[in-house]
Protein backbone atom coordinates (compact mmCIF):
# COMPACT_ATOMS: atom_id res chain seq x y z
CA UNK A 1 0.00 0.00 0.00
CA UNK A 2 1.09 3.34 -0.64
CA UNK A 3 2.64 5.85 1.81
CA UNK A 4 1.61 8.92 2.58
CA UNK A 5 3.66 11.59 4.75
CA UNK A 6 1.79 13.68 7.71
CA UNK A 7 4.31 16.16 8.92
CA UNK A 8 7.66 14.26 9.32
CA UNK A 9 5.84 10.33 9.55
CA UNK A 10 5.15 8.29 7.36
CA UNK A 11 1.89 6.44 7.23
CA UNK A 12 -0.16 3.82 5.67
CA UNK A 13 -3.06 5.22 3.22
CA UNK A 14 -5.58 3.74 5.04
CA UNK A 15 -4.37 5.75 8.60
CA UNK A 16 -2.95 8.88 6.80
CA UNK A 17 -6.01 11.01 8.79
CA UNK A 18 -6.14 14.80 9.59
CA UNK A 19 -7.65 16.14 12.69
CA UNK A 20 -11.44 17.53 11.44
CA UNK A 21 -10.33 21.01 13.20
CA UNK A 22 -7.52 21.61 11.29
CA UNK A 23 -7.77 24.94 9.43
CA UNK A 24 -7.43 23.02 5.96
CA UNK A 25 -10.60 21.30 6.48
CA UNK A 26 -12.68 24.11 7.64
CA UNK A 27 -11.31 26.86 6.01
CA UNK A 28 -9.07 26.09 3.45
CA UNK A 29 -6.20 27.76 5.13
CA UNK A 30 -3.60 26.65 3.50
CA UNK A 31 -1.66 25.90 0.28
CA UNK A 32 0.31 23.61 -2.25
CA UNK A 33 2.32 22.26 -4.91
CA UNK A 34 2.52 19.81 -7.08
CA UNK A 35 6.28 18.46 -8.21
CA UNK A 36 6.87 16.19 -11.25
CA UNK A 37 9.06 13.19 -11.37
CA UNK A 38 10.37 12.07 -14.37
CA UNK A 39 12.73 9.01 -14.31
CA UNK A 40 13.67 8.90 -10.49
CA UNK A 41 13.95 12.66 -10.87
CA UNK A 42 11.93 15.49 -9.12
CA UNK A 43 11.33 18.06 -11.59
CA UNK A 44 12.16 21.69 -11.41
CA UNK A 45 11.17 20.91 -7.36
CA UNK A 46 13.62 23.63 -6.22
CA UNK A 47 10.98 26.50 -8.51
CA UNK A 48 7.92 24.38 -6.86
CA UNK A 49 9.10 25.08 -3.44
CA UNK A 50 10.28 28.30 -3.81
CA UNK A 51 6.55 29.25 -4.78
CA UNK A 52 5.21 27.30 -1.58
CA UNK A 53 7.29 28.93 0.36
CA UNK A 54 6.29 32.40 -1.45
CA UNK A 55 1.88 31.31 -1.26
CA UNK A 56 3.02 30.39 2.52
CA UNK A 57 3.95 34.17 3.21
CA UNK A 58 1.39 35.71 1.32
CA UNK A 59 -0.88 33.91 3.43
CA UNK A 60 1.31 34.65 6.73
CA UNK A 61 1.38 30.96 7.44
CA UNK A 62 4.66 30.39 8.94
CA UNK A 63 6.38 27.30 7.45
CA UNK A 64 9.93 26.38 9.41
CA UNK A 65 11.30 24.11 6.06
CA UNK A 66 13.69 25.50 3.47
CA UNK A 67 13.83 24.25 0.00
CA UNK A 68 15.88 21.35 0.80
CA UNK A 69 13.92 20.45 4.05
CA UNK A 70 10.99 20.58 1.89
CA UNK A 71 13.15 18.08 -0.95
CA UNK A 72 14.56 16.07 1.57
CA UNK A 73 10.47 15.63 2.36
CA UNK A 74 9.43 14.59 -0.69
CA UNK A 75 11.94 12.41 -1.56
CA UNK A 76 11.71 9.97 1.46
CA UNK A 77 8.03 9.70 0.22
CA UNK A 78 8.84 9.07 -3.14
CA UNK A 79 11.24 6.36 -2.23
CA UNK A 80 9.23 4.78 -0.26
CA UNK A 81 6.75 4.87 -2.86
CA UNK A 82 8.82 3.81 -5.64
CA UNK A 83 7.64 6.47 -8.17
CA UNK A 84 9.66 6.18 -11.29
CA UNK A 85 7.18 8.38 -13.29
CA UNK A 86 4.71 10.16 -11.85
CA UNK A 87 4.30 13.36 -9.41
CA UNK A 88 4.44 14.23 -5.42
CA UNK A 89 1.90 16.57 -4.15
CA UNK A 90 2.22 18.48 -0.71
CA UNK A 91 -0.19 20.70 1.16
CA UNK A 92 0.32 23.12 4.24
CA UNK A 93 -2.33 24.01 6.42
CA UNK A 94 -2.21 26.50 9.74
CA UNK A 95 -3.06 23.56 11.51
CA UNK A 96 -5.80 22.44 13.69
CA UNK A 97 -7.40 25.02 16.10
CA UNK A 98 -10.74 25.87 17.88
CA UNK A 99 -12.72 27.29 14.62
CA UNK A 100 -11.99 31.28 14.62
CA UNK A 101 -11.77 32.91 11.38
CA UNK A 102 -8.53 34.98 12.73
CA UNK A 103 -4.99 33.01 12.60
CA UNK A 104 -4.68 30.79 16.13
CA UNK A 105 -1.82 30.97 18.44
CA UNK A 106 1.51 31.29 17.40
CA UNK A 107 1.77 27.90 19.05
CA UNK A 108 -0.18 26.17 16.80
CA UNK A 109 1.63 24.60 14.03
CA UNK A 110 1.53 24.34 10.27
CA UNK A 111 -0.19 20.75 9.25
CA UNK A 112 1.94 19.29 6.37
CA UNK A 113 0.46 16.42 4.31
CA UNK A 114 2.03 15.04 0.96
CA UNK A 115 1.28 11.54 -1.21
CA UNK A 116 2.33 10.66 -4.83
CA UNK A 117 0.94 9.08 -7.64
CA UNK A 118 2.93 7.30 -10.39
CA UNK A 119 1.73 7.45 -14.37
CA UNK A 120 3.27 7.97 -17.31
CA UNK A 121 3.42 11.20 -19.83
CA UNK A 122 0.09 11.88 -21.60
CA UNK A 123 1.70 10.85 -24.91
CA UNK A 124 -1.12 10.27 -26.63
CA UNK A 125 -2.68 13.37 -25.83
CA UNK A 126 0.19 15.16 -26.27
CA UNK A 127 0.09 14.06 -29.78
CA UNK A 128 -3.23 14.09 -30.18
CA UNK A 129 -4.43 17.67 -28.39
CA UNK A 130 -7.50 17.76 -26.72
CA UNK A 131 -10.54 20.15 -26.10
CA UNK A 132 -11.30 22.52 -23.89
CA UNK A 133 -14.07 25.30 -23.50
CA UNK A 134 -14.44 28.44 -21.59
CA UNK A 135 -15.90 29.48 -18.57
CA UNK A 136 -16.39 32.91 -16.62
CA UNK A 137 -13.51 32.95 -13.92
CA UNK A 138 -15.52 33.13 -10.92
CA UNK A 139 -12.32 32.93 -8.55
CA UNK A 140 -10.66 35.19 -6.12
CA UNK A 141 -8.53 37.95 -7.00
CA UNK A 142 -5.46 36.22 -5.19
CA UNK A 143 -4.95 33.83 -8.07
CA UNK A 144 -1.19 33.71 -7.57
CA UNK A 145 -1.53 32.11 -4.44
CA UNK A 146 -1.55 28.50 -4.74
CA UNK A 147 -3.78 27.92 -2.06
CA UNK A 148 -6.24 25.50 -1.11
CA UNK A 149 -9.37 27.89 -2.20
CA UNK A 150 -10.06 25.48 -4.94
CA UNK A 151 -13.83 25.19 -5.11
CA UNK A 152 -14.19 27.67 -8.33
CA UNK A 153 -11.67 25.40 -10.21
CA UNK A 154 -13.15 22.35 -9.13
CA UNK A 155 -16.67 23.70 -10.36
CA UNK A 156 -14.76 25.08 -14.10
CA UNK A 157 -13.24 21.71 -14.18
CA UNK A 158 -16.37 19.81 -13.93
CA UNK A 159 -18.18 22.14 -16.77
CA UNK A 160 -15.57 21.07 -19.00
CA UNK A 161 -16.37 16.90 -18.02
CA UNK A 162 -19.98 17.93 -18.50
CA UNK A 163 -18.63 18.98 -22.19
CA UNK A 164 -16.64 15.91 -22.85
CA UNK A 165 -13.73 18.81 -22.63
CA UNK A 166 -10.52 18.12 -20.56
CA UNK A 167 -10.43 21.62 -19.44
CA UNK A 168 -12.15 24.70 -19.10
CA UNK A 169 -10.13 27.85 -20.05
CA UNK A 170 -11.72 30.96 -17.74
CA UNK A 171 -12.13 34.44 -18.49
CA UNK A 172 -12.77 37.74 -16.51
CA UNK A 173 -15.67 39.67 -18.31
CA UNK A 174 -13.82 39.31 -22.17
CA UNK A 175 -9.94 38.82 -20.72
CA UNK A 176 -8.87 35.14 -21.32
CA UNK A 177 -6.75 34.64 -17.83
CA UNK A 178 -6.47 30.81 -17.35
CA UNK A 179 -6.94 26.90 -17.23
CA UNK A 180 -8.68 25.91 -14.34
CA UNK A 181 -5.65 23.65 -13.29
CA UNK A 182 -3.18 25.15 -16.15
CA UNK A 183 -2.15 28.07 -17.90
CA UNK A 184 -3.06 29.10 -21.58
CA UNK A 185 -1.46 30.22 -24.83
CA UNK A 186 -3.12 31.95 -27.84
CA UNK A 187 -0.57 31.40 -30.78
CA UNK A 188 -1.54 33.68 -33.88
CA UNK A 189 0.75 34.68 -37.14
CA UNK A 190 4.05 33.02 -35.13
CA UNK A 191 3.40 34.82 -31.77
CA UNK A 192 2.55 33.03 -28.09
CA UNK A 193 0.18 35.44 -26.28
CA UNK A 194 -0.21 34.52 -22.57
CA UNK A 195 -1.72 36.83 -19.48
CA UNK A 196 0.73 38.93 -17.89
CA UNK A 197 2.12 37.48 -14.36
CA UNK A 198 0.03 39.33 -11.77
CA UNK A 199 -2.96 38.69 -9.30
CA UNK A 200 -5.36 36.86 -11.24
CA UNK A 201 -3.21 34.08 -12.48
CA UNK A 202 -0.66 31.53 -11.06
CA UNK A 203 3.05 31.78 -11.64
CA UNK A 204 3.16 28.46 -13.56
CA UNK A 205 6.70 26.74 -13.60
CA UNK A 206 5.60 25.19 -16.94
CA UNK A 207 4.83 28.56 -17.85
CA UNK A 208 8.44 29.33 -17.38
CA UNK A 209 9.88 26.66 -19.03
CA UNK A 210 8.30 27.44 -21.58
CA UNK A 211 9.04 30.69 -21.77
CA UNK A 212 12.72 30.14 -21.98
CA UNK A 213 12.53 27.75 -24.52
CA UNK A 214 10.25 30.42 -26.99
CA UNK A 215 13.22 32.83 -26.18
CA UNK A 216 16.13 30.09 -26.42
CA UNK A 217 13.95 29.14 -30.08
CA UNK A 218 13.82 33.05 -30.98
CA UNK A 219 9.60 32.35 -30.80
CA UNK A 220 8.13 36.01 -30.04
CA UNK A 221 6.79 35.57 -26.52
CA UNK A 222 4.45 37.90 -25.35
CA UNK A 223 3.05 38.59 -22.11
CA UNK A 224 -0.75 40.26 -22.35
CA UNK A 225 -4.08 40.02 -21.97
CA UNK A 226 -6.05 39.02 -24.82
CA UNK A 227 -10.12 38.08 -24.99
CA UNK A 228 -12.07 35.45 -25.87
CA UNK A 229 -12.64 36.15 -29.50
CA UNK A 230 -8.86 36.13 -29.94
CA UNK A 231 -8.54 33.41 -28.25
CA UNK A 232 -11.04 31.81 -30.82
CA UNK A 233 -9.27 32.66 -33.94
CA UNK A 234 -6.10 31.74 -32.71
CA UNK A 235 -3.90 29.35 -34.83
CA UNK A 236 -2.80 27.16 -32.10
CA UNK A 237 -3.90 26.75 -28.49
CA UNK A 238 -1.90 25.26 -25.57
CA UNK A 239 -2.64 24.67 -22.51
CA UNK A 240 0.16 23.89 -19.92
CA UNK A 241 0.71 22.65 -16.55
CA UNK A 242 3.29 20.26 -14.18
CA UNK A 243 0.54 17.37 -15.14
CA UNK A 244 0.00 18.24 -18.59
CA UNK A 245 2.97 19.47 -19.61
CA UNK A 246 2.84 21.36 -23.15
CA UNK A 247 -0.80 20.25 -24.28
CA UNK A 248 -2.48 21.41 -27.39
CA UNK A 249 -5.53 21.94 -27.51
CA UNK A 250 -7.85 21.26 -30.81
CA UNK A 251 -11.33 22.59 -29.79
CA UNK A 252 -12.33 25.02 -28.57
CA UNK A 253 -16.40 24.85 -27.76
CA UNK A 254 -16.87 22.44 -30.13
CA UNK A 255 -15.19 24.38 -32.70
CA UNK A 256 -11.71 23.35 -34.42
CA UNK A 257 -8.69 25.37 -33.82
CA UNK A 258 -6.84 26.09 -36.64
CA UNK A 259 -6.77 23.88 -38.83
CA UNK A 260 -7.46 20.96 -36.40
CA UNK A 261 -4.01 20.00 -36.14
CA UNK A 262 -1.49 20.03 -33.90
CA UNK A 263 0.62 23.46 -35.02
CA UNK A 264 4.32 23.89 -35.96
CA UNK A 265 4.58 25.98 -32.74
CA UNK A 266 3.36 23.82 -30.40
CA UNK A 267 4.96 21.18 -32.02
CA UNK A 268 8.92 23.21 -31.49
CA UNK A 269 7.54 23.89 -27.71
CA UNK A 270 6.93 20.29 -27.20
CA UNK A 271 10.50 18.73 -28.63
CA UNK A 272 11.96 21.67 -27.07
CA UNK A 273 10.55 20.56 -23.39
CA UNK A 274 11.25 17.01 -24.03
CA UNK A 275 14.68 18.31 -24.26
CA UNK A 276 14.58 19.89 -21.12
CA UNK A 277 13.32 17.53 -19.09
CA UNK A 278 16.00 15.00 -20.52
CA UNK A 279 18.51 17.64 -19.17
CA UNK A 280 17.62 17.98 -16.06
CA UNK A 281 16.49 14.17 -15.13
CA UNK B 1 -14.57 15.54 26.59
CA UNK B 2 -16.82 16.76 23.54
CA UNK B 3 -18.21 14.81 21.04
CA UNK B 4 -17.67 15.08 17.68
CA UNK B 5 -20.56 13.69 15.15
CA UNK B 6 -18.72 12.18 11.63
CA UNK B 7 -21.12 11.19 9.03
CA UNK B 8 -23.66 9.55 11.38
CA UNK B 9 -21.18 8.78 14.32
CA UNK B 10 -20.38 10.57 17.75
CA UNK B 11 -16.88 10.41 18.60
CA UNK B 12 -14.73 11.92 21.06
CA UNK B 13 -13.01 15.18 20.02
CA UNK B 14 -9.55 13.02 20.16
CA UNK B 15 -10.99 10.35 17.46
CA UNK B 16 -12.47 13.05 15.07
CA UNK B 17 -10.36 12.73 11.82
CA UNK B 18 -10.82 12.99 8.34
CA UNK B 19 -9.32 11.12 5.21
CA UNK B 20 -6.00 13.11 4.28
CA UNK B 21 -7.62 13.02 0.51
CA UNK B 22 -11.36 14.35 1.65
CA UNK B 23 -12.26 16.76 -0.94
CA UNK B 24 -12.92 19.34 1.85
CA UNK B 25 -9.24 18.96 2.87
CA UNK B 26 -7.91 19.43 -0.52
CA UNK B 27 -10.15 21.75 -2.47
CA UNK B 28 -12.60 23.22 0.54
CA UNK B 29 -14.91 21.49 -1.76
CA UNK B 30 -17.85 21.84 0.77
CA UNK B 31 -20.48 23.73 2.47
CA UNK B 32 -21.56 24.55 5.86
CA UNK B 33 -24.18 26.07 8.41
CA UNK B 34 -23.56 27.36 11.88
CA UNK B 35 -26.84 27.07 14.22
CA UNK B 36 -26.99 29.14 17.18
CA UNK B 37 -28.57 27.49 20.15
CA UNK B 38 -30.61 29.66 23.17
CA UNK B 39 -31.83 27.92 26.41
CA UNK B 40 -31.44 24.51 24.38
CA UNK B 41 -32.96 25.54 21.75
CA UNK B 42 -31.51 25.74 17.91
CA UNK B 43 -32.77 28.97 16.83
CA UNK B 44 -34.05 29.65 13.02
CA UNK B 45 -32.55 25.65 12.03
CA UNK B 46 -34.74 25.15 9.48
CA UNK B 47 -33.70 28.37 7.46
CA UNK B 48 -29.56 27.04 8.13
CA UNK B 49 -30.37 23.87 6.66
CA UNK B 50 -32.40 25.00 3.89
CA UNK B 51 -29.51 27.26 3.15
CA UNK B 52 -27.62 24.60 3.72
CA UNK B 53 -29.59 22.47 1.35
CA UNK B 54 -29.60 25.19 -1.72
CA UNK B 55 -25.60 25.65 -0.97
CA UNK B 56 -25.12 22.06 -1.58
CA UNK B 57 -27.12 22.02 -5.03
CA UNK B 58 -25.37 25.49 -6.18
CA UNK B 59 -22.02 23.36 -5.99
CA UNK B 60 -23.44 20.01 -7.60
CA UNK B 61 -22.92 17.81 -4.11
CA UNK B 62 -25.37 15.45 -3.88
CA UNK B 63 -26.42 15.59 0.59
CA UNK B 64 -29.41 12.44 1.02
CA UNK B 65 -31.20 14.54 4.20
CA UNK B 66 -33.87 16.82 4.07
CA UNK B 67 -34.12 19.48 6.99
CA UNK B 68 -35.43 17.11 9.30
CA UNK B 69 -32.59 14.74 9.10
CA UNK B 70 -30.08 17.55 9.69
CA UNK B 71 -32.29 18.68 12.89
CA UNK B 72 -32.07 15.30 13.98
CA UNK B 73 -28.31 14.89 13.67
CA UNK B 74 -27.72 18.06 15.16
CA UNK B 75 -30.24 17.72 18.43
CA UNK B 76 -28.45 14.59 18.99
CA UNK B 77 -24.95 16.18 19.13
CA UNK B 78 -25.99 19.13 21.07
CA UNK B 79 -27.80 16.56 23.30
CA UNK B 80 -24.56 14.28 23.74
CA UNK B 81 -22.61 17.63 24.62
CA UNK B 82 -25.16 19.40 26.56
CA UNK B 83 -25.40 22.48 25.19
CA UNK B 84 -27.92 24.90 26.73
CA UNK B 85 -26.34 28.39 25.14
CA UNK B 86 -23.76 28.17 22.30
CA UNK B 87 -23.84 26.83 18.79
CA UNK B 88 -23.78 23.83 16.06
CA UNK B 89 -21.71 24.02 12.80
CA UNK B 90 -22.20 21.69 10.08
CA UNK B 91 -20.18 20.71 7.59
CA UNK B 92 -20.42 18.64 4.51
CA UNK B 93 -17.82 18.11 1.84
CA UNK B 94 -17.90 15.91 -1.79
CA UNK B 95 -16.13 13.42 0.28
CA UNK B 96 -12.72 11.04 -0.10
CA UNK B 97 -11.33 10.69 -3.06
CA UNK B 98 -8.27 10.57 -4.95
CA UNK B 99 -7.24 14.32 -5.86
CA UNK B 100 -8.60 15.03 -9.25
CA UNK B 101 -10.47 18.47 -10.05
CA UNK B 102 -13.42 17.11 -11.51
CA UNK B 103 -16.14 15.66 -9.18
CA UNK B 104 -15.57 12.26 -7.77
CA UNK B 105 -17.74 8.89 -8.92
CA UNK B 106 -21.07 9.03 -7.67
CA UNK B 107 -20.22 6.40 -5.06
CA UNK B 108 -18.11 8.82 -3.09
CA UNK B 109 -20.58 10.04 -0.65
CA UNK B 110 -20.45 13.45 1.09
CA UNK B 111 -18.83 13.19 4.24
CA UNK B 112 -20.64 14.97 7.34
CA UNK B 113 -18.59 17.04 10.43
CA UNK B 114 -20.46 19.04 12.96
CA UNK B 115 -19.48 20.07 16.38
CA UNK B 116 -20.50 22.06 18.90
CA UNK B 117 -19.42 24.69 21.32
CA UNK B 118 -20.67 26.43 24.73
CA UNK B 119 -21.03 29.92 25.51
CA UNK B 120 -23.34 32.35 26.98
CA UNK B 121 -24.67 35.84 24.71
CA UNK B 122 -21.72 38.57 24.41
CA UNK B 123 -23.66 40.97 26.42
CA UNK B 124 -20.59 43.55 26.80
CA UNK B 125 -20.09 43.76 23.03
CA UNK B 126 -23.86 44.21 22.42
CA UNK B 127 -23.84 46.95 24.68
CA UNK B 128 -20.87 48.60 24.29
CA UNK B 129 -20.23 48.54 20.13
CA UNK B 130 -17.22 47.21 18.79
CA UNK B 131 -14.32 48.29 16.07
CA UNK B 132 -14.54 47.93 12.55
CA UNK B 133 -12.49 48.59 9.47
CA UNK B 134 -12.52 48.24 6.21
CA UNK B 135 -10.78 46.30 3.30
CA UNK B 136 -10.79 45.12 0.01
CA UNK B 137 -13.41 42.33 -0.69
CA UNK B 138 -11.07 39.75 -2.74
CA UNK B 139 -13.42 37.00 -2.88
CA UNK B 140 -14.69 35.07 -5.22
CA UNK B 141 -17.85 35.95 -7.12
CA UNK B 142 -20.30 33.51 -5.41
CA UNK B 143 -20.13 34.71 -1.85
CA UNK B 144 -23.74 33.43 -1.75
CA UNK B 145 -22.91 29.98 -1.35
CA UNK B 146 -21.62 29.50 2.26
CA UNK B 147 -18.85 27.18 1.05
CA UNK B 148 -15.26 25.58 3.28
CA UNK B 149 -13.74 27.97 0.26
CA UNK B 150 -12.53 31.27 3.06
CA UNK B 151 -9.43 32.09 3.08
CA UNK B 152 -10.19 35.69 1.63
CA UNK B 153 -12.00 35.83 4.77
CA UNK B 154 -9.71 34.69 7.16
CA UNK B 155 -6.90 36.89 5.72
CA UNK B 156 -10.05 39.93 5.99
CA UNK B 157 -10.54 38.97 9.83
CA UNK B 158 -7.00 38.64 10.60
CA UNK B 159 -6.27 42.24 9.54
CA UNK B 160 -9.15 43.50 11.67
CA UNK B 161 -7.47 41.76 14.44
CA UNK B 162 -4.26 43.41 13.62
CA UNK B 163 -5.62 46.86 13.66
CA UNK B 164 -7.32 45.54 16.92
CA UNK B 165 -11.03 45.27 15.80
CA UNK B 166 -13.21 42.43 15.87
CA UNK B 167 -14.41 42.61 11.86
CA UNK B 168 -13.05 43.90 8.92
CA UNK B 169 -15.96 45.63 6.54
CA UNK B 170 -15.34 44.20 3.07
CA UNK B 171 -15.90 46.67 0.05
CA UNK B 172 -15.38 45.80 -3.95
CA UNK B 173 -14.03 49.28 -5.16
CA UNK B 174 -16.09 51.23 -3.84
CA UNK B 175 -19.05 49.46 -2.76
CA UNK B 176 -19.70 48.00 0.76
CA UNK B 177 -20.62 44.21 0.40
CA UNK B 178 -20.25 42.67 3.62
CA UNK B 179 -18.39 41.71 6.51
CA UNK B 180 -15.13 38.90 7.04
CA UNK B 181 -18.24 37.08 8.60
CA UNK B 182 -21.37 39.29 8.87
CA UNK B 183 -23.64 41.36 6.87
CA UNK B 184 -23.17 45.31 7.18
CA UNK B 185 -26.12 47.95 7.71
CA UNK B 186 -25.72 51.75 7.75
CA UNK B 187 -28.00 53.46 9.37
CA UNK B 188 -28.43 57.42 8.01
CA UNK B 189 -31.40 59.62 9.07
CA UNK B 190 -33.33 57.13 10.37
CA UNK B 191 -33.05 54.58 7.34
CA UNK B 192 -31.45 51.14 7.39
CA UNK B 193 -29.17 50.40 3.98
CA UNK B 194 -27.74 47.04 3.21
CA UNK B 195 -26.01 44.98 0.20
CA UNK B 196 -28.85 43.83 -1.33
CA UNK B 197 -29.27 39.85 -1.99
CA UNK B 198 -27.46 38.98 -4.61
CA UNK B 199 -23.85 36.74 -5.42
CA UNK B 200 -21.56 38.89 -3.99
CA UNK B 201 -23.55 38.68 0.15
CA UNK B 202 -24.12 35.77 1.56
CA UNK B 203 -27.85 35.50 2.64
CA UNK B 204 -27.65 36.00 6.40
CA UNK B 205 -30.44 34.56 8.20
CA UNK B 206 -29.72 37.48 10.87
CA UNK B 207 -30.20 39.73 8.05
CA UNK B 208 -33.74 38.17 7.59
CA UNK B 209 -34.69 38.57 10.88
CA UNK B 210 -33.70 42.09 11.15
CA UNK B 211 -35.22 42.81 8.27
CA UNK B 212 -38.58 41.56 9.69
CA UNK B 213 -37.96 43.40 12.89
CA UNK B 214 -37.53 46.70 10.83
CA UNK B 215 -40.85 46.27 9.20
CA UNK B 216 -42.62 45.34 12.29
CA UNK B 217 -41.27 48.94 13.62
CA UNK B 218 -42.13 50.67 10.47
CA UNK B 219 -37.90 51.96 10.05
CA UNK B 220 -37.14 51.83 6.11
CA UNK B 221 -35.11 48.60 5.46
CA UNK B 222 -33.13 49.76 2.07
CA UNK B 223 -31.54 46.52 0.55
CA UNK B 224 -29.22 48.64 -2.24
CA UNK B 225 -25.78 49.33 -2.19
CA UNK B 226 -24.00 52.16 -0.68
CA UNK B 227 -20.06 53.08 -0.62
CA UNK B 228 -17.66 53.04 2.35
CA UNK B 229 -17.87 56.96 2.18
CA UNK B 230 -21.28 56.44 2.73
CA UNK B 231 -20.33 54.12 5.73
CA UNK B 232 -17.90 56.34 7.27
CA UNK B 233 -20.69 58.96 7.48
CA UNK B 234 -23.42 56.76 8.52
CA UNK B 235 -25.12 57.79 12.24
CA UNK B 236 -24.95 53.96 13.16
CA UNK B 237 -23.26 51.00 11.59
CA UNK B 238 -24.23 47.74 12.75
CA UNK B 239 -22.31 44.40 11.78
CA UNK B 240 -24.93 40.81 11.81
CA UNK B 241 -24.10 37.22 12.63
CA UNK B 242 -25.22 33.84 13.88
CA UNK B 243 -22.58 35.06 16.45
CA UNK B 244 -22.45 38.30 17.06
CA UNK B 245 -26.64 38.87 16.49
CA UNK B 246 -27.04 42.67 16.13
CA UNK B 247 -23.88 44.03 16.85
CA UNK B 248 -23.33 47.81 16.78
CA UNK B 249 -20.15 49.14 15.08
CA UNK B 250 -18.96 52.55 17.32
CA UNK B 251 -16.03 53.17 15.50
CA UNK B 252 -14.81 52.44 11.96
CA UNK B 253 -10.94 52.75 10.77
CA UNK B 254 -10.50 54.71 14.39
CA UNK B 255 -12.88 56.90 13.40
CA UNK B 256 -16.17 57.36 16.23
CA UNK B 257 -19.32 56.41 14.24
CA UNK B 258 -21.90 58.92 15.07
CA UNK B 259 -21.39 60.25 18.28
CA UNK B 260 -19.56 57.22 19.52
CA UNK B 261 -22.49 55.34 21.10
CA UNK B 262 -25.01 52.99 20.16
CA UNK B 263 -27.36 54.81 18.50
CA UNK B 264 -31.42 54.87 18.82
CA UNK B 265 -31.92 52.30 15.79
CA UNK B 266 -29.99 49.72 16.43
CA UNK B 267 -30.97 49.56 20.48
CA UNK B 268 -34.22 49.05 18.71
CA UNK B 269 -33.30 46.21 16.68
CA UNK B 270 -31.11 44.46 19.63
CA UNK B 271 -34.94 45.16 21.51
CA UNK B 272 -36.73 43.33 18.53
CA UNK B 273 -34.23 40.51 18.32
CA UNK B 274 -34.50 39.79 22.32
CA UNK B 275 -37.85 39.20 21.82
CA UNK B 276 -37.33 37.25 18.83
CA UNK B 277 -35.02 34.91 20.74
CA UNK B 278 -37.65 34.88 23.44
CA UNK B 279 -40.77 33.94 21.29
CA UNK B 280 -38.92 31.03 19.46
CA UNK B 281 -37.07 29.30 22.30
Amino acid sequence: MTKVLINERLLEENDASVPYNDRGYVFGDGIYEYVRVYNNHPFTAKEHFERLLRSAKEIGLELNYTVEGLTELITELLSANGVVNGGVYIQVTRGAAPRDHAFPEPSVKANITAFTKSYERPYKLLEEGINAVTTEDIRWLRCDIKSLNLLGNVLAKEYAVKYNAKEAIQHRGEIVTEGSSSNVYAIKDGVIYTHPINNYILNGITRKVIKAIAEEKNIPFNEETFTVDFLKNADEIIVSSTSVEVMPVIKLNGDVVGDGKVGPITKSLQEGFNRYIDTLS
